[in-house]
């Protein structure tokens, strides 16, 4: 294994050898070991300013993150054999954790897999790819998971926006054997068909399992209503808990048309109504008929994707959450969540403030709840936290 | 009711109108109201420099938080009656999230009762009082009990280093009925006897319930250290979901013959083991012994308690939590808490980062816990937030 060198200029060495795993372009010593000598997704040796070896890296040679660490011993090349092992200590938590198959499986960075995401959904697996260092192995990422578990089938759901920046196309693609349209999982004891092949990511978003099962106490008899329902994962738990009604609102009729056949799947359908539409437009709708709900869900798609967008984002998270807190009776609970990874917790947390003291309510935080640990947090990369989920009491003040 | 008024500086309203509580002795205009006027403890009407009324405060004059306000509708005293009233929406949160009467009933500021906390065992009810508001209505506290939730026995805890700065004395004291030693208590379906007249603040630590909780899948079938055990809140747990063994560590000989009292309670004594000691020379001692662990609790009496022991108490964090990772197994599991207010959740974070990293170790995060939900973050007060529990898997680099 003669792997090429990629040597950092002096003192660059201090982040990695503090934990984290990516290198930027202008920590690289170019004149020694210029990143156009790489092809894109080429495999090397990291190495200090002194030639002492790091470990082992990836390449993106056109990338601010021009290098990801999957292995500090540099004796393992990223090939089947490391995969399978990957696989099988990422396998070994969530085994322990979850008694069911319905899990992320591997999460990037945390499983020292950078760029690879796989969602397991019993036997069948959805694979996200983001750089090409994961796209060189990807014949091998398929055989390594048909050797460790066997699986009905393997999708490459390979259509998300992070691919353009690392040159990679777009495409969504049986890998093995054929994935049907919809596939079936449990999360928190809760039936659903997940659509694979044409959902939003990998067609189910596992990150929110335990904040979702937090609804339990606070849904018993209540009514709910979910924005941003997608296909039901909030809502249809909420009625399976216990909700009294529950109403989603989503702009997507297909992910509607989800929400109905996943309500039959557990027997809650006649409890729930569907609203097909812009959510800031049905929530003044909603006021507007006088409508008022016990515990409301807001958990938007992410209003800030770049950090550019930061202020503005937090204004509409700002005014989702009030207008979501102006439809709640006297004694209500607010569910605000966020994925926007550039999000501070504390700022969700002023939005809700802010927006409860307009309304002059009085707001306290009885839980704070971030991913499942099948989404497990990398010490040193904070971008590994994303998820945010803050169940509010709103009262008079 | 005509109540004295206390005058804010131009300006000084905005922390108050966005949410705060808390009145600091810099913001007063104190050549309208002066502060020496008040009596330690006396209500007044909080008014802004043009003498809008902004709420109802208690007063500690010579306090540098000098007022705290316990209402904005400025047409309820603190008394009995408004004290049933907040004792009642508090325990309507508590009831609809827990199934048993043991909790964390009234949590200060999160309830709008600056200084006043009250545990529930029951029928059994300890009251810690941290201010002079508080302590003047001391009946009304204990009538407001009675009313409410006719108990068999109220105890006053007062004996919180918190009180000295107030200028209030220490004591202990049956205020109702009489207390017996110790109480039962229930958490996560394991049954307690907590050491309420003599043990650490009112006896019990509801606020790692839920993080406690999350133990349940770790543990099965697993070897255990409980390090800073106190009576067994961590330790006996585990042992009651399924642990083989567990080890608890404490200095208070009377604190581990509750942990056995605890353990015979749940019929796992035979699991547990104790050990009476300094928590790091007991580490070491077990670091000789090459005893190891599938996973340790590091959970330790604040080691930050003021400001300027922040950097000590980090240092203190990290060597704690370096010697616990050294006794964990291949693949072994930390659970690493805070209580210090003070010490921030990615400081924590930075230190498990650091000490895995000066071990050779791969760390990632499973879980991260906060306070439960019988204490709520007040969303203006961080201070109100104070709890940390993160659940870190640790394996070879």
């Amino acid at each position: 294994m003669s792997l090429p060198s990629l040597r950092l200029k002096a003192n660059a060495e201090r982040r990695i050898r503090a934990g984290h795993l990516w290198v930027f372009s202008n920590e690289v010593d170019t004149a020694q070991t210029p990143l156009t000598a790489f092809e894109a997704g080429q495999q090397a040796q990291l190495e200090t300013s002194s030639g002492k070896p790091l470990g082992l890296v990836c390449i993106s040679p056109n990338n601010l993150i021009c290098a990801r660490l999957f292995g500090r011993d540099t004796g393992h090349l990223l090939d089947k054999s490391l995969l399978v092992h990957r696989f099988k200590v990422a396998l070994s938590l969530r085994e322990r954790l979850f008694d069911k198959p319905f899990y992320r499986l591997v999460y990037g960075e945390s499983d020292l897999l950078p760029g690879l995401v796989v969602d397991r959904f019993g036997d069948y697996f959805v694979v996200q790819i983001a750089n090409p260092g994961m796209e060189r192995v990807r014949d091998a990422i398929v055989e390594a998971l048909v050797q460790v578990f066997k699986p009905q089938a393997v999708l490459f759901k390979n259509d998300s926006g992070a691919r353009k920046l690392e040159g990679l196309d777009s495409y969504v693609e049986d890998a093995y054997g054929v994935m049907p349209e919809t596939v079936a999982l449990e999360e928190n004891g809760v039936r659903f068909e997940a659509p694979v092949r044409e959902g939003q990511k990998t067609g189910w978003f596992y990150d929110h399992r335990a904040n979702r099962a937090r609804l339990a106490p606070y849904v018993a008899g209540k009514r709910v209503l979910d924005l941003y329902s997608y296909i039901g994962g909030w809502g249809v738990q909420a009625a399976a808990f216990g909700a009294s009604e529950v109403m989603c609102v989503d702009s997507s009729a297909p992910a509607l048309d989800c929400v109905e056949a996943n309500a039959e799947l557990n027997g809650v359908a006649e409890k729930m109504a569907v609203v097909e539409g812009d959510v800031m437009a049905a929530l003044r709708e909603l006021k507007g008929a006088n409508e008022r709900f016990d515990l409301v869900i807001a958990d938007p798609p992410a209003f800030i994707k770049k950090r550019k967008d930061i202020r503005n984002g937090e204004a509409a998270y700002r005014r989702l959450n009030e207008q979501a807190m102006r439809l709640l009776n006297k004694d209500g609970i607010l569910v605000s969540a966020s994925c926007s990874m550039h999000l501070e917790e504390d700022r969700l947390r002023d939005a809700l403030l802010g927006a409860s003291r307009h309304l002059d309510r009085n707001l306290i935080i009885t839980e704070r709840g971030f991913q499942g640990a099948d989404h497990p947090l990398h010490p040193a990369i904070p971008e590994t936290g994303y998820i945010k989920a803050l169940f509010c009491r709103v009262t008079p003040a």
